[in-house]
C-alpha cells in the first residue's frame, strides 16, 4: 500500500500517533468528526419519491450527498482529516493523488483550513476534473498515467514541500468523517431496516458500517459493487483481500481495491455485498435522474441498482441509500 | 382563442360562472387555491448554491418545482381547476390538449379526483410524453399534428364524453393555482428584491405577478423569454398581443402565445421581459445541472439565463427564481 509511506512520512516523529491513525474509529471518533466538520458542510437532505418506491417495492430514503459541497461525500472525510491536524502543523499544506471527488474535497478543505493543497493527477485526466480542482484553489502536479509514476510523484512532492498526505480512504480520520453521513441518516429517519452504499476503497462503506454498528445495530448494511470491479465481493467471500484486476466500469469512483482497515471493518459489520452489471448501473442511474430530478454519478447509482436486483429481499423494507455524488461530465452521459 | 369554445361548452348552463372564470384572480382566489391543493402537492424546497451566486453575482433562491409531483408546477393549476369542480359535476372526466407538462398534470390531478382524463396529443408526440401520461392513468386521443386538428379533436371528444376542458394557462383557476408557487416562495424567503419566471402562455407569469402584487408589492417581477418565441416581449413593448410566429426554440414549453387574461395581468404587474438566445438558455441550464446537481428543462433555465444576461442589474440582489420543471428526454440533451 503506497499510503503507508506517507503515513510514515507524516508521523515519522511520532509512531504512537501513526499507529493510532490506522485503528478502527470509535464512536467518539465519529462523534468528534461530526462536531469538527459540521460547520463547514451541508446537512444534506433526505429525499423520497413515490415513483422510486413503486419501481423498487421498497420504501427508499436517499441521503443526498450529491448536494454536499464539492458535489460528494468525500468532503466529510477530507475535512475531518485536515482539521484534525493542528493549525501550526498544517502550514506546509496537504497532498493527495486523485483525479476524482477526493481531489476536489482535499482542495476545498485545505482552502477552508487556510493552507495549500497539492493534487497529483495523471496528465490525461479530463479537463473538467482539472478545472474543478483549480476552481477550489488546488495546485495540480501532473504525472504519467500509471501507478508507479503517481506514487513517485506524490512521494517527491511531499519530500519537497513537507505537505501532509491525505489518503482517499485508508485512514481512521477519513473513515470517521465518511461515517457522519450514515450518522445523519440514522438521526433523520427512524427504524430503517437497511442502509446501502457503494464500495470502492471502502471509506464510506466502512464508516457507514461502523456508524450503524454503534448507533443502530439492528440495521443491516448492504454494499453495492460493479461486477466489473468486484474485489470487495470476492474478498468478502474469501475472507481476505483479493486485489481488483483491470477494472473496467462506468462507475469510475469504484475501480480501486478496498483498503485493509476498511476491509477489516466491512468483514465484521456488513451483511452482504451485491454486484451489478454496467447495464444495471445505467438503468438505476436513469431512474434516479428521471424520477427524482437529481444528478448523480454512475458510482452513486450502484446501491440502488443492487436494490433493484434483489427486489424480493427488500420488498416493503425501509431502505436508506447514501447517494454519494453528482459530479458527471454532462457532455458524455450514458443515456440513449 | 380556441379555448373560448371550451369555456362556453363548460359553462353553457351558467354564463355568470363562465364570466367569473375569465376574471383576474383575487387574493382570496389564490389563498383558496393554496388551501385546496396543499394536501395533494409537494411544498417544494427552496435551494441555494454558493457557486451559482458566484457565477451570477446575485443571491439566488431557486423554488424547485422540478421536484413537484409530475415534475412541474403545472400540477398546481390543474389540481386547483379540477378540484374547484364539485364531485358530482366531474364524473364525465376532464379533457385537455397538450403533449407537455400540462398533460401529465391533468392526468395526475384527474386520477386524484377519482375521474378520467382525456389528453389530445399529436400523433407524432415523443414516446416519453405518451408514456408519462399513460403512467398517470390518462387516456390519450391522437390527432394530426396541426392546430386545426387539435381543436377539432378536442371539441369532438368533449361533445362525446361530456368531459370538462382544462385550459393550459388561460383560466382564472389555473392562474390562481400557479400563483401558489410564488406565494410559497415569498413566505419562505424574506426580503426578495426580484422574482423571475419564464413566460409561455403566461399562467405562471401572471400568477406570480399577482401573488407578488397582493403579498409583497415591493418585489419586482421579471420574466425570461426565448428570443425565438418572444411574443410576450413584443406584446409587452407594443401594449397588445402579437401572436408568436413559427417559434423554434429548445424551450419547448414556451412556444405558445401568451393568453389574453394572462397578458392583461402581465402588463399591469410585471416590470420587465428579458429575451435570451438558445445558446444562453443551454449555458444557464448547464450551470444549474452542474452546480446544483438537479435536472431542469430548457424552458426552466430561461429566467436564470435572463439574470446572467442582465448581471449588472441584479448584482447583490436577492432574486427568487421559480424552476418550473424537470421533464427532459435524457437521451436527447443539448450538452456537448
Amino acid at each position: 500500500m503506497p499510503c503507508i509511506t506517507y503515513f510514515f512520512f507524516r508521523f515519522d516523529k511520532n509512531l504512537t500517533e501513526q499507529s493510532a491513525y490506522m485503528q478502527i474509529p470509535s464512536l467518539s471518533d465519529i462523534k468528534r468528526a461530526h462536531q469538527r466538520i459540521s460547520k463547514y458542510l451541508e446537512t444534506t437532505p433526505v429525499m423520497v419519491s413515490q415513483s422510486i418506491d413503486e419501481i423498487s417495492g421498497a420504501n427508499v430514503f436517499f441521503k443526498c450527498e450529491n448536494f454536499q459541497k464539492t458535489g460528494s461525500f468525500k468532503l466529510r472525510g477530507a475535512t475531518n482529516a485536515i482539521f484534525s491536524i493542528r493549525p501550526e502543523e498544517r502550514t506546509n499544506g496537504f497532498a493527495t493523488h486523485s483525479s476524482g471527488n477526493h481531489a476536489q474535497a482535499v482542495a476545498y478543505a485545505a482552502r477552508l483550513a487556510g493552507t495549500k493543497a497539492y493534487i497529483v493527477m495523471p496528465n490525461n485526466a479530463p479537463e473538467v476534473k482539472k478545472k474543478a480542482v483549480k476552481g477550489y484553489g488546488g495546485e495540480i502536479v501532473f504525472c504519467e498515467p500509471n501507478e508507479e509514476a503517481r506514487v513517485k510523484t506524490c512521494d517527491e512532492l511531499i519530500a519537497k514541500t513537507g505537505a501532509i498526505f491525505i489518503s482517499p480512504f485508508h485512514h481512521t480520520d477519513i473513515i470517521a468523517g465518511q461515517a457522519t453521513a450514515a450518522k445523519e441518516l440514522i438521526e433523520e429517519v427512524n427504524d430503517l431496516d437497511v442502509i446501502m452504499t457503494p464500495v470502492g476503497g471502502g471509506g464510506l462503506a466502512a464508516g457507514t458500517a461502523l456508524a450503524v454498528n454503534y448507533l443502530s445495530p439492528n440495521i443491516r448494511v448492504v454494499l453495492g459493487e460493479p461486477k466489473n470491479a468486484d474485489d470487495t465481493y470476492q474478498s468478502f467471500k474469501k475472507g481476505s483481500i483479493l486485489p481488483v484486476n483491470n477494472p473496467d466500469t462506468i462507475a469510475d469512483g469504484l475501480k480501486v481495491t478496498v483498503g485493509e482497515l476498511n476491509f477489516e471493518i466491512i468483514q465484521k459489520h456488513v451483511s452482504d455485498v451485491v454486484t451489478v452489471t454496467e447495464k444495471e448501473i445505467i438503468t438505476a442511474m436513469r431512474h434516479i435522474w428521471e424520477r427524482m430530478k437529481i444528478v448523480v454519478e454512475p458510482s452513486t447509482a450502484v446501491p440502488f441498482a443492487a436494490l433493484l436486483k434483489r427486489k424480493a429481499e427488500f420488498e416493503g423494507k425501509k431502505v436508506g441509500i447514501i447517494l454519494t455524488g453528482g459530479n458527471v461530465d454532462l457532455g458524455n452521459l450514458p443515456f440513449q
